[in-house]
């Protein structure tokens, strides 16, 4: 049976209050639509408020300053890190079961921390070293040479090449790739010769990275993502990037070769940056932009070519009336034309007296 | 040998009619390019209809009221449907040969369905339910609590994370990851605080997936993807995601978290959607498209932010015509300067007067 | 110990010149930042011109006509196929080691070449032929009646479907699926009716694929990757496209089906092209671009839909001032009112008089 909690536990636990009966009990948190009776809910997203009417919650996660009258609130502080620790508390992940696969490929100069897991084939190469308690999913490859530091997780399928290095508390979700090699090609009349990608990818702690993205070692030298850094799915960094502390990358973005991100920089879906560009520190780039040039501290950007993006909110909601522009500046000649007329007839006229 | 038909025959079989001589025999189908003197070939595609020309094709299969002058014609009232019925015909699937891997491992509590396949390599974990004739391809691993319907096959090198469920009749192909956590996180000071993503991703029947593609499960709730909906390569379906039944999402697309699209909706190549949207039945969203906001019935759209196509179209064509818009605002000003001067100089000519 | 080597030594090996000293012995390549006193640096990105200041190399690889005055300088015609020589010289790939894993399973009908290297957990299916020194790596999936060229290499955790063609000196990376089914549906009546994809993939020789990318099979015939094509990660070559030899397209770009692509075409990243088209030999799409035409020989295009490149540049550059026009129209409309006012004014005072 799933544990349940007092709103006043889960106030003190999160360091937040009850408005309303602290005794009642929930056993689990839920949407507004999908709560049971017994269920906690949340409302960390304003779009979300129509559906507080008709929820069945026993109570409401919110904010400071939110009022849901007739409702009993639990209030917190950053409500959305107080969900976080709600769905810890009350969907705890299963319980390892360190060990190594009979079925996993260890190479015998593979080095295992304490209390490491090693799925079913999965292949473990030479030089390897686990952290305690990394975890290896099932069909893993693990080239020679690579690293994995404490507590850190590769999910099913994932592959590492020679020499990567993940830090410590990593999650690495199945489908991803790290240090294949980047793209780079020395191109001499029509001939595409390859550049050997001799460097190495390193991944700091921290670091989660989505199902099925790649990251691609360095020509010479290192891809490093940086500390805190999270990565969404089908995201693409490529060689010799350096992508600052805590950034977020969402969904099918990518960052092309060479390119340095600063910290806590923010990629929104199928946004881009070009080559050997210079993002500083907390840039936010727009969904589907391109960034094609240097950023200064704290950019906002949006389009393609990337521009500051209010500029670029202005232009494209006139973009969206060119043809009225368009038409305006047609009128506006033809009556520009008729006063030339005007004025040309009056002074042939004044002319003529 | 390979066993062919005649156009009479194949007439019957697709409901259709034959113009020429119906005994003709054919052994398979190929395009207008590549058919031999022993083939059906087919015109579905206006744009190739030159290649009628040089075909040494026996026959064309195409839709009622195309006329081909001197060639034999297999007409049916759905072309490309009746395309698809002699494809398989022509070239029916191998036999398939159940039975699981002596290099599988397959958890004592899962239960299989009868005639299932298992390939080698295969992870099947704890509790996992397969049904009848499902298939599993090599090296694909189904994490606990996983469903598979009936006569659903994943092809080799799926990954499903705990609880993902699928119904029957559905094609998932290699690479793609079911299940995988939502990219959810609490941001307090810099930090990214990871909000467990608690939820599960269910897909109904009849659903293709393809390769490499990524569904991610619900922060709580499902992700959910519905009937008969068909998703291309490399496509992105984010957390708590709905799919609408028969939806078509094609390459590289991608929907973010918790938005709700609807029936038969179409998104085109490298196209998105923003999250907490709600896209309404029969959407079409035109290819490199990003829907930022709430799409009513049967929009199409385009461009980005996606308006409506006709909008985007005629404002796109006088987009490319900006430099020539803004020298003849250029002209028509330096025109009224001259006309101002004018009409002042007949104005002081006239005061002098 | 690395090996070293002197300046002339290396000038010997790449037909180039020493400016300076020759008898300086290197022992690595390293980047201006990076590189050490022992070391060899380049210069082949203006870009970078800055960091030559600070550089501790020994010596800078450059191109004909660069000055950088007091260093050292091995002057190559071609820069950069010569750093692609040196890292071959310093970095030299590790020895094979030939031999099928006991823990792959190879089909008793899979013929093999000499030297061929399989890995643990790979599945070769029957009637596959692999050419002298193929490489498979740990994981792949080989299905039936697929060939691999000689000495070409599947890194792990690649999937071949059946029939799949290879040709020689091709490396395909980790996470790539090729001839997974294309998309192909017959929508009648709402309903999206499977249209069997029984073509397949043919690659040319010495053609490289990044990780996670997909090449999906023709619908009929072949979808063709023409020779010494490179593509990038995450990319998506849609069934029936054929791609010309030299191709080189970058990280999350897509080609749609059977659209035609000439030689040595460019696709920058997260470009597109529709379906159906001929783009000819040649063509430059840059980053984020769809193409939605046939392309003619050598066009440089860009935007969505795609434009010739200039034209697309001064729009841009005009679109974002587009507030700025729209401002200037109305104003220019402001005088035109008053001066037809003033127009007006005068033909009725000279009525008047």
């Amino acid at each position: 049976m799933a544990a349940n909690y007092s709103l006043d536990e889960l106030a003190e636990r999160l360091g937040g209050q009850v408005v309303g009966d602290g005794s009642i009990r929930v056993d689990d948190v839920a949407t507004l639509d999908q709560a049971g009776a017994e269920q906690l809910s949340f409302l960390t997203n304003a779009k979300y408020r129509a559906a507080v009417e008709g929820t069945r919650a026993a109570a409401i996660l919110v904010g400071p300053g939110t009022e849901l009258p007739g409702r009993t609130l639990l209030v917190a502080s950053e409500p959305y890190l107080a969900l976080a620790r709600l769905l810890e508390l009350f969907h705890p992940p299963p319980a390892r079961r360190p060990g190594v696969s009979p079925d996993a490929r260890v190479a015998a100069s593979a080095v295992l921390g304490a209390d490491v897991v090693i799925g079913p084939f999965a292949v473990v190469e030479d030089d390897v070293r686990l952290g305690d308690r990394a975890t290896v999913g099932a069909g893993c490859v693990i080239a020679r040479d690579c690293e994995l530091g404490e507590d850190t997780e590769l999910r099913p399928g994932v592959v590492l090449y020679p020499s990567t290095r993940i830090g410590s508390r990593c999650l690495i979700h199945s489908g991803v790739v790290l240090g294949a090699d980047g793209f780079g090609f020395a191109t001499v009349d029509g001939e595409h010769h390859k550049v050997p990608q001799t460097g190495s990818v390193a991944v700091e702690d921290e670091v989660e990275i989505g199902a099925n993205s790649t990251v691609d070692r360095g020509a010479l030298g290192q891809t490093r993502i940086g500390r805190c850094s999270k990565i969404d799915n089908l995201v693409m960094i490529a060689h010799g990037v350096t992508l600052g502390d805590g950034s977020l990358l969402a969904a099918q973005s990518g960052i092309a070769g060479s390119t340095r991100v600063g910290k806590r920089a923010v990629f929104a879906g199928q946004s881009g940056a070009a080559g050997h560009l210079e993002i500083a520190d907390g840039t936010v780039v727009a969904a589907k932009s391109a960034v094609l040039q240097d950023q200064e501290q704290g950019a906002f950007v949006a389009g393609i070519p990337a521009i500051d993006h209010r500029t670029w909110k202005r232009a494209q909601a006139i973009s969206r009336r060119l043809p009225e522009l368009w038409s305006e500046l047609r009128e506006t000649k033809a009556r520009l034309d008729r006063l030339e007329r005007m004025v040309a007839n009056e002074d042939a006229g004044e002319d003529a007296e």
